[in-house]
């Protein structure tokens, strides 16, 4: 997946500002997810949601407005009730900006944890 | 109501992004009405809303990190479905950095226009 | 230009927050300015930037997770230093969300308003 | 420190969006500095940065509109070069909602690595 660096992600200090790449990584593993067929919306129906419980991010190399940055998507271990992501951001270099992981943990429409359902495991595996 | 500038507020322009003042505009008249009794998460239990159909704000000067803001708030029009604010926002040296005015439609829970509660509006009076 | 709506667009009224149109209005007169050859990269390095002095957004309709929005940038007035934007924003299904507009000062790297230069105006018009 | 949650932190789940934990770590860590004399602003005339190189949070509980949320930030490890900090964020009853962890390494203007100012070391101490 690919973002433009627009003013609205940048700081002061010049550079995009650190809590905003967790929109890209949003983004990212949601853009991951439909590409196998799973729709958090869809899911949100079903009252499934993922919720992030972890999140692990190393600033590698400032971003600028106007770059464009690549994430990349990796499914790490999915466990019953866990999902990981891996990430790395590349500049239009390929300059690495940040390596990032989250995990996503499967809870009900009143955030209790719960399994995740059969045909997402599937779906993932 | 006062609002201390972070970097998150800013842009790469080296100022407060335009699109930061509307959240201190939602916190300004949030507490404009929690001082008046009326209490937003009071109100989305009877399933009543409060959306913005309409806003204005002219920049006049732009503020910096570290500054220390002042939103002042003041009731406008209040009709039988709608209410109006106007506010201007300072920074510590007095300067007006904005003037702003909101429109807000009150609608039930599957945002439908509905009229203002009595109870609200006598609150405001 | 199309934006597609994540978590981080939306609030817990369950739609998209209305301070995160603004976001969306400067990547589509972003956009709209690169078409036409003018890049706001190339204009801070000659020491001239477009600061908003107004903005101006009618809210019509709520937009919600997983909407994807088109938003149409039209050049309103240019005088000699200030350029006028207006833009309609619609959902998937053609229903309009928002009506707004903005005015962009020009301005040196200092803020103080300047004439808007000759190449960009021709640019523009 | 203190905040008190607005829609503009939440998003259509209902929750705090999980980024905007990281503008309250910002605004923590800022206050915490400043408690002890480091102003970030004075930092920056003498072309001091600080970056943040690793971020880590656990997301335990979530938060809702119109809680009150504390952030106690304690000093980690202080290097020639790198600052650490760890947050317990809580709501008003008490509830844990996060654990964090910031790595911030300094730099100059250029974003190059450079030792902490002895006079900073010596704030922190």
């Amino acid at each position: 997946m690919k973002v433009k660096i627009f003013y609205h992600h940048t700081d002061c200090g010049g550079v995009v500002y650190y809590a905003d790449y967790l929109k890209f990584l949003e983004e990212a593993r949601t853009e991951f997810l439909a590409k196998k067929g799973i729709l958090i919306k869809e899911l949100l129906k079903r009252g499934i949601q993922f919720v992030v419980s972890h999140q692990e991010i190393d600033y590698k190399s400032p971003a600028f407005y106007a770059d464009t940055l690549t994430i990349d998507t990796h499914l790490g271990n999915v466990s019953a009730i866990r999902i990981d992501f891996d990430y790395e951001i590349r500049n239009q270099d390929g300059k690495i900006i940040c390596m990032a992981k989250t995990a996503m943990a499967c809870v009900d429409a009143n955030f209790k944890p719960r399994a995740i359902p059969a045909d997402i495991r599937k779906g993932l595996a």
